[in-house]
């Protein structure tokens, strides 16, 4: 089969051309189960907060043309005319020359527009000695202070953590719409895959992309349905994917994509659905076999079986679909600066990514070095790298000791 | 009651001296639920990846020197004695002067020692002209080069992302020890306290601490169990936190710790089991009544009332603790330089806090601009900020556009 390998940029905007990832339903959940949701519809409050003027301070509540004047060698007396509680409505009225007992979060009495800090009073009895003046609103929270009634306080599309959460109670909602978890159905091929915990026969290897990816797709916001190890047989994948495809959003598989004799599973992918197979490799090291379809609306990545190439093509082109599909607000990938530790060379004519780890050398500089690749199947590759660099096909190499971005594959 | 408040160094070391927080147990759990979890025993490899030498290329396993001295121009001719299928064991041998085909991933079969690329070569029939001479284990992958057998491929202590998950499956390992999640009652007090979704009388206002704390649980690690919002009442306090203390392995309360004649939440901590309350005011603003108790082993943080202190002090005191106690290694908190948009005063005699919110001035430096607290219990300041500025309490002032290290509240 004759593949026309297309740039990543190529690739994205074929993938961008076929396919719109958008959120795929809503979902209202109580809000003590909403962490690292997304929010799917704007909150207006519906009240006030705080709803009604309250005290900031332990005190009393007066007119504060009452206390006007006082000083500490010069107090004025007041007379004191009931206590305000916090959780009730208040029962009493101040009226000029009077002051009503109050404490922080007490609703400010009908009449009194201040209040006086406790530790500006002396109290005897029924009376209050003042030492202090005291500002009109002083010690006042107005209602509306913080969220005004009608305010929107949250947009669709917020990632819900414990602020926003907080948010969300203090003006009275305890369920909120959020978009539902995209489900991706993952699964692996080849006959000398065998799932781990198994016994492993002479000649097979353990699967790891479909444990790999499977995190990868809940650290990206989605849920991942595993759906087990395929031979390169075309009916049982065929039966498989169909099965896939019915009950999950999107299908990412790995393996079976090579230029081997036994790779099926672009035929499988095109007897399934149109338009079928829209990318068939691109030119990018590693990555080349990279394979993608949209079967009746539905995407599905068919991603090479070397686990690091599947977890970079992965991070690639994947990962900002399913954030899409979750309704995540499309973030940056994390990158940074670091000096090359050592010449590193593109393949030829392939967009090539060189994973680094990071060190600091004895200047304190940040280096990238490039982990051993060894042979391209090698999974301690991925586990000591901490990034990856990315040459352009055009670039002749990038010499040692030049800045380099490095894209993190963890926060 | 007479409250020594304790600098925020003096807390902790209080804390440290009463209290070592360490993981719970250990679960056995499948590695596919194992994403975000933190690995509980070292993981050592009980064989070698891969397990057999195998090809890295689709061509013909040879004896190298069979094709010592092919050329272009000048090719070497072998016999083909058969093919090498991948997952299988090789059921051929290769012999001097013959060459058995074999596909990437595929194991070496005996006497063969190097593996011809395909399109180093061409085939007529049983007959392979080779255009190219191989190194002795070029193309071939040893078993053990990527893991050896007895290797230590991971530690306790390590968060499993995809790529750890995809290291434990590589080895065969279906299931993983990993530390249980702490359980983390949550709950609120006072009178004027309503749950979100209830109607709000007049002279109340909604809980947020309950929830915006037990989504900071999720955050670090711990798993939230809400207990509700109880009233400034001893006996019912003391039924509750009771049973808090049953059923979680670390108890937050917020409220009722300031210094109105309704704390009875101190009194109550102490009447519950031995030494009782530990902590009873620290000098930091916000923070100040912030009450921290232990009871027959199990510690209880009694948070302010106000959403910004409760959250605050959760950041500087809570989640170290939950997190040791989710057995992850301890992160230092993120923080950026930035520089100071205003002059930003600390309380007299108190560690003070000023949430920061981050922006770009005109010349594309990072300035850190306080967010208007108006008055302590607003959740818009806390909803707003990116994070917070720490001034020492014998500092009198930050200047304007002096250098800040801002810690973030999330990552």
């Amino acid at each position: 089969m004759f593949r026309k390998l297309l740039t990543l940029e190529e690739a994205k905007k074929v993938i961008h051309e076929n396919f719109k990832p958008k959120p795929l339903g809503v979902e209202e959940i109580p809000i003590l189960e909403a962490w690292n949701r997304v929010l799917a519809e704007d909150i207006t409050a519906k009240i006030d907060i705080p709803p009604f003027n309250r005290s900031t301070v332990d005190g009393y509540a007066v007119k504060a043309e009452d206390a006007f004047g006082a000083e500490e060698n010069k107090p004025i007396k007041l007379k004191v005319c009931g206590a305000v509680n916090v959780g009730e409505p208040p029962k009493i009225i101040v009226k000029k020359g009077t002051a009503a007992e109050i404490v922080t979060g007490a609703p400010i009495p009908e009449g009194a527009d201040a209040v006086l800090m406790l530790e500006h009073t002396e109290r005897k009895g029924d009376e209050l000695y003042v030492y202090n003046a005291v500002a009109k609103n002083e010690n006042v929270m107005k209602s509306g202070a913080d969220i005004r009634k009608d305010e929107t306080v949250l947009k669709a599309g917020h990632l819900l953590g414990s602020r926003e959460i907080g948010v969300l109670a203090s003006i009275g909602i305890a369920k909120a719409k959020v978009y539902t978890i995209p489900k991706v159905a993952v699964l692996s091929t080849g006959n000398e895959v065998t799932e781990p915990g198994e016994k492993l026969s002479p000649g097979k290897i353990y699967d790891i992309n479909a444990y790999s990816l499977s995190a990868a797709v809940s650290e990206s916001g989605g849920k991942p349905v595993y759906f087990g190890v395929l031979p390169d047989d075309m009916a049982v994948l065929q039966k498989t994917l169909k099965s896939a495809l019915e009950s999950a959003d999107m299908v990412i598989t790995s393996g079976g994509v090579s230029i081997g004799p036994k790779d099926v599973l672009p035929q499988t992918l095109n007897s399934l659905g149109k338009p079928g197979v829209i990318i068939c490799g691109m030119a990018t090291k590693p990555g080349k076999p990279t394979t993608v379809a949209l079967i009746d609306g539905k995407i599905v990545f068919a991603l090479p079986g070397h686990p690091t190439s599947a977890l970079l093509t992965f991070h690639l082109l994947v990962r900002p679909i399913i954030q899409r599909m979750a309704g995540r607000k499309m973030r940056k990938p994390l990158k940074v600066k670091a000096l090359a530790a050592m010449r590193m060379f593109p393949a030829k004519g392939r967009r090539t990514f060189i994973m680094v780890k990071l060190r600091r050398d004895e200047s304190n500089r940040l280096m990238a070095e490039p982990v051993p690749t060894g042979l391209s199947g090698a999974i301690t590759t991925l586990a000591k790298a901490d990034g990856f660099v990315e040459i352009n096909e055009k670039q002749q190499f990038i010499d040692a000791g030049e800045e380099v971005l490095v894209q993190l594959l963890k926060s």
